[in-house]
């Protein structure tokens, strides 16, 4: 592959800089996960792959969970989903609820926490288990059997996510969520403990980078207009209020977690994964920012 | 040109839908135009062109104007642009001052009318003759020397800009206009009353689709880095609270402007220019969105 | 007492006027109630009473208890109250979630939702049995042992309270609250059950208008500075963005509740109680409001 | 008078204490004044005056003429003039333009920037020599032909009025400002450099503690109806965001300015103004306010 001379220089200059970061604490089972931790891996449409660093091994993807979880709602449900939630970048902190106010209780869109509480309460309203479900759609997207939840993340999130719980109960008051709030936060919690290493991460979505199947099979699990839009969604939408900055600096569609993942698409190319579990200021990974910035200038690879 | 056909049936379609929008009247000179035009022009970097409808016909470009002084000022000023301005979108109307207080003066980006009222104003602070020396940027990107600005459209806003005045004087509030709000209002009236056709449209962007060159003579009007990143800005930003849905639904950078033109781009291959008055409730063209929408559908062209 | 004739001529004036109001339908139990009653009573700080129409007919008296909850809390907690909450009317809807991102979780005062439920969060930490012994401060104040709490109100306001939910989670989120959610809001929600009639309302509320004293029998409530703080504290924040509607139109501190009722108060001369169910578009009684603005108008009695 | 006495050792206690505040820097020309100025003076209803420390000296009243314009446009217009504007409480910062977004260019009540702004747009209308009616008007309520206007101020803040001059175009772009805004903004700043002691100020509004009438010859300047409303505008709205806790404290209806005067009414009974320029950080004179709440306390005088 001829990535993997750019990455090696990359992935080594960014290893030794000084990471001004500070790793999530808000989740005291995140907290605990050494903040030394940097993988890098590719996986390319015609299914070849490359990794450096800590790239086996596994974290909380946490909020890229939301993408897997549209996906599936998506799948679903089809376009009518949009009756729910917007396509809009939500220009102020993830965890907002003033928009909610001014727009009647329709989250922005699927990335922001109110967006994702709503498609946890579609998956519930459509699946009949809805952990066991999702989590099948997940491993079948990847054939890998082995992914799972992390049950001491999700407890330990519950234990503090007195946010999203105010979050759900205020869209519940404007009618937007269909269930009960503590089955939707009780699913939504448990979507966001996934864990998966860089490898897997960049296997789950190839699809994305395949307009929407899955290469080894060709399997579709999004149609091409589908996978388009969630990859234009990813763009706009994928780094809270830094996303026009990612857009401008990496120039693909991406999304990150607070566990310190970023997975970005380059559409009909491939998909790259980075963890680090140290935020910058906007709650994205410190050093995945830098790599993916250096990554897509050297390679000058960028869909812009 | 393969395009051709697709652009013929889409027009043709396109033409006689019910048209749902209303043309802009909040500027008198505007509401004159008949809202019956609709023209479409593409242009291609190996500099072929094709058009329908009224595309040879000139209009107030208004806000697209707005990415011509934005690359103008970047590529005197280079990255230190971005201490006045930031690069996210800003998720609410296009005229609002509640982002600005509390961001401080510093607008959210460059194409909403906060940020091109700065970018107005840093010109001033770098060009002798603003409005003619602007001018023949514009005009040298296209080697077209015919282009000229309305006074009676800039004389028509500025009976009625009392919006914008108050934009201009709350951001000097802040110390982030450093000239006189009066003459940066002048120049930013001025900027905004820029005419082109279709055509000429699509030829004046055709250097961003082309790594920030001119295909007819490699004349570099800004760097690939910088051209890459005002594609992403335009992806991000370029139709106010509807650039995610834009960003949806056709996948392409592009910019609109109240007097119903959108110019759209798709890197490394084409510029397009598409022009009708009547607009929809977000303020972009309502034919001019439908027929972007069915022409990266139909043509299966999007970055994403 | 005086005050009969202006009571019966403008009760029977407003009695008859045509009411532009809505019951308050948002608790299932509320809507119940018939928007026909109209009752009215005044007790003077020497102990004379009178009252017209429903006056001994008791109502959810909803809000109003916030300003009940508070006199106990502040007797129990002193000025330190004060690190928990503000003094400032709140500009916006009772039950805006913005301003309380802005202040980081302090609400604005102890009678809107927020600031009531941290006031519950208050007296949870400081009572043994908080709902028995906030029922018997009540109780003893009034020396009325009958009064008590509707649980099927409650109940039914429980069902339905989702924003409420979503406030006090919010308010956690930031630490200002102690307790666990659910045991805070399941007071709250006792406390806005309270029944009483305007004569039992205007004879509860009576030692704020003496300064702090009942006076059956000189007992000291609350201090005579902080009796007037409530006072103060009423006027300005009482009747959510319709207070100064209130202080100009009526000219006196008071309070209002979504069950129809308004209690208010003339320093060291009388308490005075309307209840009519239908509200007016703040969600205040439109009938009370109209009857109060007529008796200080006629009565030419208005603190200001 | 009895006052005196109680006035003596608060001032003498006031005076040495340590003062946190800082004199308004914004407007060059109030930079100025020595911050080490303290006066008081009141004036009782009987037409007794008492007054100590620098009681004599004239300032810059500021936002305290927007209490006497007010009473001109209402003494002109009456009741319609709150089709302009509102009589509740901002709950925010004295020039934010937030809400007048939210409310369509109707500011909040006549006391934050925009309301006086918009009140000289009316007097302009109502007035055939704006400036020296409304002096005449001025000097009339308090037969004094001495007092005046400074250029030097006025001049001064129209060097710095950026933030002004937005919120007048900003209202007008809502078509709430009837006038050219350069004519209301020159009106605007003219007043708020009007130039009174102590002894002067508590003098002119001495009739608001009378009913709306001069003492000296019974003249009617407002109705008792109109006087009693703007106490009350006063009392909710009087200290920007901190109205609420001078209600609280004070318990008076009242008005401060950024030059450090403060005047309050105890209605029936006297009017007392007070100045030091250092402010609070709302804006508010330091120990202006501290001087207040301290002799209601001690007088045990205070309308709650």
């Amino acid at each position: 592959m001829n990535f993997e001379e750019t990455i090696k220089e990359i992935y080594n200059k960014i290893k030794d800089i000084e990471d001004n970061g500070h790793s999530a604490t808000y989740i005291p089972q995140l907290a605990n996960v050494s903040s030394e931790n940097f993988g890098v891996y590719i996986t390319t449409t015609d299914e070849l792959g490359f990794g450096l660093g800590n790239c086996n091994e596994r974290f909380s993807i946490q909020s890229i969970a939301k993408v897997l979880s549209l996906c599936l709602a998506y799948r679903i449900v089809g376009e009518k989903i949009w009756d729910r939630l917007g396509v809009e970048p939500s220009g102020s902190a993830f965890n907002s609820l003033v928009q909610l106010e001014t727009d009647n209780g329709i989250p922005r869109n699927p990335f922001i926490n109110a967006g994702a509480i709503v498609i946890s309460d579609i998956l519930i309203s459509n699946l009949d288990n809805p952990k066991e479900d999702f989590l099948a759609f997940v491993r079948s997207v990847s054939n890998n059997t082995d992914l799972n939840y992390s049950s001491k993340v999700a407890d330990s999130e519950k234990e503090v996510g007195f946010r999203n719980v105010a979050l759900c109960n205020f869209i519940k008051s404007f009618g937007n969520i269909h269930n009960d709030p503590s089955d939707v936060l009780d699913f939504y919690f448990e979507l966001c403990s996934l864990e998966m290493s860089c490898k897997e991460l960049s296997e789950v979505f190839l699809f994305l980078a395949n307009k929407g199947r899955k290469p080894i099979d060709n399997t579709e699990i999004l149609t091409k207009s589908q996978s388009k839009r969630v990859n234009a969604l990813m763009q706009t939408c994928g780094f809270y209020d830094e996303s026009g900055d990612f857009a401008f600096k990496v120039g693909l569609p991406g999304k990150s977690g607070v566990g310190g993942g970023i997975i970005a698409i380059h559409p009909n190319q491939y998909s790259i994964a980075v963890w680090s579990p140290k935020l910058n200021k906007k709650g994205n990974s410190f050093k995945g920012m830098k790599f993916l910035e250096e990554f897509t200038t050297k390679s000058e690879l960028s869909i812009f």
